[in-house]
């Protein structure tokens, strides 16, 4: 959050008053009074705060409560919480300031740093065994890589975030607090909101053929918890699972902390090639996929790999999970209707997300369950988080139901057309000889594979170095021989900023120490 | 929500207009062109919304998109889509409105009904197994009991709401969205907010003597999530857990979904007794306690049990999960500080969340994690859901830095311990010779426990019928004689409402069908 702090800025006091900002105000230490001591109560006081500042729980800066609010909570009169005050004020443990308050002292002589005494706690702790769980040892570091930390031209999964139509969207929540029922502040329904619920089925039904009734669709925080409740659900530590390879980092992690077996299986320009997976494993428990939009690849499966793949499914009494993650936007080809849509055995579980049609930061996903596991899926999202997330869930439920949604779509749609038609045609034109392009037919992101001899992860981290926003591919294989390639997001780079950022790709490119 | 249709109230249409507020509008159906078919285009418009109607892709009252809207869409003139909307005007499959759009009919004499269609796909699913991960299929189901369905005395888990600051809170909620800085949709920290994570730092160290830094904080969508998490870090399936006897279901069910053995372990009036748990399992992987107020009975942990309870966890290089739930509000005793504050080894997972304290549909908790676990706790959360939803945590956090926060905490517990008093004292005045109070002390609920005869369930489904919301106690016991009792929530019903109430509740019970 930026600017709201702005009216502090002609402020005397304005450190200070920035410095409070970060702490929180006015919480009271514990405070044990013992009322038949023969410690007088304005020492026990004094002693608690002096205690609560000298082992770190009182924070150089922070607010202590008032004398009367303190007094009030101790239920004893205001004269020995003065008394204390006075004391701790004259020894320097509290700073006062007119119309302000009283602060912890920011400068203490004998104040432990916490940081010390939280370091000297970390180096006891290995004098025992620490066990962890053996799944969250096999899961990776999460880690930033350099690629990540910034936002523009080639940021991948960053939609334009400037076209989104915030006027509507604020006025949608404002008048959710302003109309706010009482019961909207419980503890929801663990499948999500029913309006939603209705709404995302009709959208579903319509612009992607999925067969659903609003009974089958549960509110997730995202595609990724989707992924995880249907793993939680459907497979059993040592299950082996389909994920195709290359494919996506985090449906692998979320798999590995599930304890499967994974079965990479290639991807080729028809997308899972079915018969290679039959073959590695017939009797898979299930198969991950992304039949509209392969990441990071880009293939759309074809219709007889989806006939295979469904086919395949119902004789090994194995289920499918369709991660439809961006394929609301569709540029050269005919639409594509989910692989759910033609599924005869309720065999597909299909998940989707809107972190990338509206905005990242909401949180908002789906998943559309076969009716008879319905009753699975709801009770392990009960144990796992309880309920959604309940102002989101009002405001998208209005702003589907408005027209908004529908609108938005369309509009971006021939936003992010544009991008990427200047995005293919500045690469045709810059860098033909260099990189072959796949996958721009759909979604927010294209994939380029590299020549022999160049390393992505190389050229990733130097790209960054000049704010160039590119994911390697290599890291999207579990195999041990990956292609070397980039993933160009054209979400976040406008058709003005998009030819520059390919010519300042070129340069990293054509440099040296890019093999 | 309630009450923004009202606008609608007066309208001609109002029924019309309601029924589609409920449906998604002008979505458009999956249309595959064939430029080089013979067919012409308007015929293939035509069969596509013919068939997405009949297949119950489309449904009735659902909102059509604008010629011109379609068109685009399609790159076609706008003529075909004129004339293929025409002719499904004149079949009666669309309708129309001037002003408001075209529309599916309510009204078609062909139209499979989609339920019937939904019922007849599952019916064919059963033909093959349909194998799902064992830990799912020993979760019991998800069900509303009579005793959730409604708000008021005694309802559980109830905050009183309508004391919550929702001015304050919809002004900054409000601010979020005119100082919206672009980062702030994007996909955030797995680890949360740094501002709410350091805030609510300084609150755990001064209010529960809790010894932490803020990068040991992790933010999460409640004290459910908190639970699962440290699951899925610490424990493998089969590890032995201890669990309090009785004790919160949900942990129980969350235990289940991972696979683990569960230890019940008594508890008294001095909290687990440790001991007890040493016989049974002097191994355990882990125990999950809730210190403070124990959930049912509310005792809270002697000091003797706590650093029984610490001495066995580093002996057995076991953890503590240390569900903190409800102990901002206290009554009579002294506060208590945290177990997780007492800690030498960094053994406890300290958990708490903010569903009581503020209100239950705001999803923010935290856990405060042993340092040397952080990685992999990161990287668990970032394979589940990636990271929080963001307003909620900015809101809070500024919530907390203006004092709002520590003001609140104040007000309520003057609010709560009200309505405890008066609880408690009507059940002496009315109750006395049927009902023990237990765990009266702190938090939002007390426990009573019925003499031989009652039946706990029976009285809870009577009492329902009556609006009274009460818990029984039984099912919080896994083992097989479990004592009969109710749980009451003093959250949801004000000092006015609680004598009529209680009298309610005395009737229930001194009827001959409670036994």
């Amino acid at each position: 959050m930026v600017g709201y702090n702005n009216h502090l800025s002609q402020h005397p006091y304005d450190h200070y008053d920035s410095a409070m900002k970060k702490t929180a105000s006015g919480f009271s230490p514990l405070i044990c009074l013992d009322r038949k001591a023969g410690k007088p109560l304005y020492s026990q006081v004094y002693d608690a705060f002096r205690a609560a500042i000298v082992g770190g729980n009182l924070r150089a800066g922070q607010r202590i409560p008032s004398t009367r609010a303190l007094s009030s909570e101790l239920r004893i009169s205001r004269i020995p919480v003065l008394n204390a005050y006075a004391q701790l004020l004259a020894e320097g443990y509290f700073k006062s300031r007119v119309g302000s308050g009283t602060f912890v002292s920011s400068s203490l002589p004998d104040l432990l740093t916490p940081s010390q005494d939280y370091s000297a706690r970390s180096t006891r702790v290995l004098a025992m065994p620490r066990p962890i769980a053996r799944r969250s040892s096999l899961i990776p570091r999460y880690e930033r890589p350099a690629w990540v930390s910034g936002h523009g031209a080639f940021s991948l999964s960053q939609p334009a975030v400037d076209a989104f139509p915030f006027h509507v969207w604020s006025k949608l929540v404002a008048r959710y607090w302003r109309d706010l029922h009482r019961s909207a502040l419980q503890y929801g329904d663990p499948m999500g909101f029913k309006e939603l619920r209705e709404a995302i089925g009709a959208y579903l039904r319509a612009a992607r053929s999925v067969r659903c009734e609003w009974q089958q669709i549960m509110i997730v925080s995202g595609s990724q918890q989707a992924l995880d409740i249907s793993a939680r659900v459907l497979l059993d530590a040592g299950s082996p699972v389909w994920i195709e390879e290359p494919g996506y980092w985090l449906t692998r992690h979320m798999l590995t902390a599930a304890g499967c077996r994974l079965v990479p299986v290639p991807v080729d320009n028809d997308g899972l090639d079915v018969a290679v997976g039959v073959e590695r494993c017939s009797k898979a428990r299930a198969a991950y996929v992304a039949p509209s939009h392969q990441y990071p690849l880009g293939a759309t499966m074809s219709a007889s790999r989806r006939l295979q793949l469904l086919e395949w499914a119902q004789s090994a009494a194995s289920w499918i999970v369709e991660d439809d993650y961006d394929s609301e936007y569709r540029y050269d080809s005919k639409p594509i209707a989910s692989l759910q849509g033609l599924d005869h055995s309720s065999r597909v579980i299909y998940i989707g997300t809107f972190s990338k049609v509206l905005f990242p930061s909401l949180r908002v996903g789906y998943i559309v369950i076969p009716s008879d596991l319905v009753e699975h899926f709801v009770a392990i999202r009960h144990a796992m988080d309880v309920s959604p997330s309940h102002l989101y869930q009002v405001v998208f439920a209005d702003f589907i139901n408005e027209g908004h949604f529908s609108r938005h779509i369309r509009r971006m749609r021939l936003v992010y057309g544009g991008r990427r038609e200047v995005l293919v045609n500045c690469i045709r034109k810059e860098l033909d000889s260099v990189l072959q392009v796949h996958g721009a037919e759909a979604g927010l992101h294209l994939t380029v594979t590299l020549p022999k001899g160049y390393r992505d992860r190389v050229i990733s981290a130097r790209a960054a170095r000049q704010n160039l926003w590119l994911w390697p591919l290599s890291p999207s294989y579990l195999g041990t021989t990956p292609r070397q390639g980039l993933i160009l997001g054209f979400g976040g780079a406008t058709v003005a900023e998009i030819p520059d950022a390919v010519r300042r790709l070129r340069a990293v490119l054509t440099s040296d120490r890019a093999r």
